[in-house]
């Protein structure tokens, strides 16, 4: 399967934005992620117009959990999206590359009295308070001051979602949020409408992750909209916003057949737009907050192939200079992905395999996948790895976190260093 | 549940070799592991002893990738094990600590060209040979070599033990070895054989990790010895060892009832010198390689407690300050843990809750507890954490790693640093 901006030159290479990826591992070395920068803007771009078409009351948050870097910071600001950061430590990244803290969105189930504090003393665009802790915190934190805080409210609308349960989020049996059945949302509202400081703009929910159609987030828009009118009805509380997290899924394989952004975007406003009408609500803007589809399809993986070991009527397994220390996808949400052999793109795809690890236990990185025939030395290219990749890689059995390469209208550039031996041993004492 | 060397002191909380954990907390910060040196130096005696008192021509190595560190192989060269490394990057720690170099053994399933030329050049005690490749990239890396590289064979008996898919290594349809049963091991001894530089010492299996009992075991270590005779029988080569990997599960909570010590190595020992002499073989040692037995018990995580939930009918959420991050195992095999409220270890454990981490989805660290009743600033103390906890360790979300803190002996030293928001930038470019 080829991803936007892949072709095969005529060497049978596989390129991506025009580069030749087995040039670019060889320059480069493996394992490397790849990273499509273009193809990152063009889902930016595509994703909040899309929405913007329908609905100009709208902004997009990219939701950076799924890959965040300074140069991703950047990139995100250039095109003007919001950003979602979900740690102190992503707020960080975010403020060192400069990142307008006005356009950040805080977001987190158990944030620390001293995020909230960096928090504020930041700027940023809004709190998303999550739990009574929070509020009890951000009031503590706020005695003194006397400019508005912006914050929006989790709410859990308790829809449970068609996912993988390690990434479903919305359902009534959650971490996440004050939830709306239990009053514990309204009661939320309450305390903040009584508040001088923390200036309440509306609500927020996250339905689950990589969801294939929208039979989820249309019943959690009319739970949110019904909430929203009911806190104008009992407190006469006006939302300015509603922000339905992110959840669009994408493309692992051939198989996979998500809404695409178009008919996403159009579904979600016609449900918006015509509930706010249907309840007589003012205008509210239309937040999003994407993460997978704006980077899952812009990384690709390369691999150096080594041994290969044929099991006689089992199956043969051929192993890569990576794994579960770069992806742990397959083994932690029994993830799909698909692959081709880079530097023999062009030959037929018939030989079946069991794609492996390197690390000391079965990390199996694709169970079972048809390639072009395969020897020692081949460059593996695991497809759409640019979500929860490199954000989630270990230093599992001392292997060093590969360089992320973003590539761009045939040039390429590195964004994260690839780590050394020393690099390891860099927090070792004694 | 308390773990070796663990009390509960006058204030009421929990003492790990005599070190106040709710002290530990507060000087070095949380998440935090908890390292007890002693009781993994303990456990290193135990193990040795229980085997070496039974069959003296025995040993043991340490398996490196369930936690390493300069520190930890200072521990290990100081106990006089033998030291496992499953890759350039842990064998070049254990050099940066100067552990012997002949004293280690070097493992993997698809080692580099460069990673077996590193492991010649320093003189690694066994260099335990996968798969065919590595044994063309042996010879070519040793043609002008006169002096002997020691190496053994990693071999697949076909056994298939009892525990998660994920860590079951020694079934037929693996990644890992020389297939017995095909034929393949023997033709990898007849070519050792014709070698003038790689001196085979021997073969190694390794059936799975975290083993309930010696079912898998023991009917491997006859397929071993049924190789070993075939061997002499069809080669004339007479093996001077047999290493039996790993794989003596440990108690995570009190359900888990694994053999002790002692009876795991009585029970070996038994099969395996019985069945050297029932097979007229020559003496052969018997090495053994246990990574989680020697150090899960010695590791306990430390967290602050911060938000609650209670979602009325359904249970209540806790929330603390780590989570898939610094423990990837609730999620990746569905493991179980037991923690104690440090600071209040002394009062009854009868509140039902679920520990859920704080990164951006449902990151449960423990599904259903009975805990002392928690707020938010106690110290939750998650036991068990030494294996595959530190050394699977990530920065989702940004998260800063947590320190390693060892204890014995009533002191405590940092063994690996808290990483800070710098270095999570350290590898940032553009």
């Amino acid at each position: 399967m080829l991803l936007p901006g892949q072709h095969i030159n005529q060497k049978g290479h596989l390129t991506i934005e025009g580069c030749d990826v087995v040039e670019l591992a060889s320059q480069y070395g493996t394992p490397l992620y790849v990273f499509n920068e273009a193809q990152a803007r063009r889902n930016m771009r595509a994703f909040r117009d899309a929405v913007a078409h329908l609905y100009s009351n709208s902004a997009v948050a990219f939701a950076g959990k799924a890959f965040l870097c300074r140069a991703m910071c950047r990139i995100v600001a250039e095109e003007g999206l919001y950003l979602d950061v979900a740690s102190s430590g992503e707020l960080y990244t975010a403020l060192s590359a400069d990142f307008p803290p006005e356009r950040l969105v805080f977001h987190g189930n158990n944030k620390s009295r001293d995020e909230l504090e960096m928090a504020i003393g930041a700027g940023v665009g809004r709190i998303v308070i999550d739990n009574d802790l929070e509020i009890d915190l951000l009031e503590e934190l706020t005695v003194d001051r006397e400019a508005a805080v912006p914050v929006a409210l989790r709410v859990s609308p308790g829809i449970d979602p068609d996912t993988h349960e390690l990434i479903s989020t919305g359902q009534v049996d959650t971490k996440f949020g004050f939830h709306i059945g239990s009053g514990a949302a309204m009661r939320a509202v309450e305390r903040l409408k009584a508040s001088k400081i923390l200036d309440l703009r509306g609500a927020h929910c996250q339905i689950g992750s990589q969801l294939m159609d929208l039979s989820a987030h249309l019943p959690a828009i009319d739970q949110m909209l019904d909430f929203a009118k009911q806190v104008r009805e009992d407190l006469g509380v006006e939302f300015d916003e509603i922000n339905l997290g992110g959840g669009l899924g994408i493309r692992y394989t051939e198989e996979d057949q998500p809404p695409s952004m178009d008919d996403f975007a159009a579904q979600i406003v016609e449900r918006f737009a015509g509930g706010i009408e249907a309840r007589g609500l003012n205008a509210i803007a239309l937040w999003q907050e994407p993460g997978r589809s704006i980077v899952g399809d812009a990384g690709t993986t390369l691999y150096r192939i080594g041994a290969h070991k044929e099991i006689p009527g089992i199956r043969t397994y051929v192993c890569v200079d990576g794994g579960m220390s770069d992806n742990i996808r397959p083994g932690l949400y029994s993830s799909v992905y698909s692959a081709v052999v880079a530097n023999k793109a062009s030959q037929p795809a018939n030989h079946q395999v069991t794609i492996s690890g390197k690390h000391c236990e079965t990390d199996t990185l694709i169970k079972s996948i048809k390639l072009q025939k395969t020897e020692p030395g081949d460059i593996l290219a695991v497809q759409c790895t640019g979500a929860y990749n490199y954000s989630m890689a270990s230093n599992y059995n001392r292997m060093p976190r590969p360089a992320v390469v973003a590539v761009s209208d045939s040039q390429s550039r590195v964004i994260v260093a690839r780590e050394n031996y020393d690099d390891l041993l860099r927090q070792d004492r004694g």
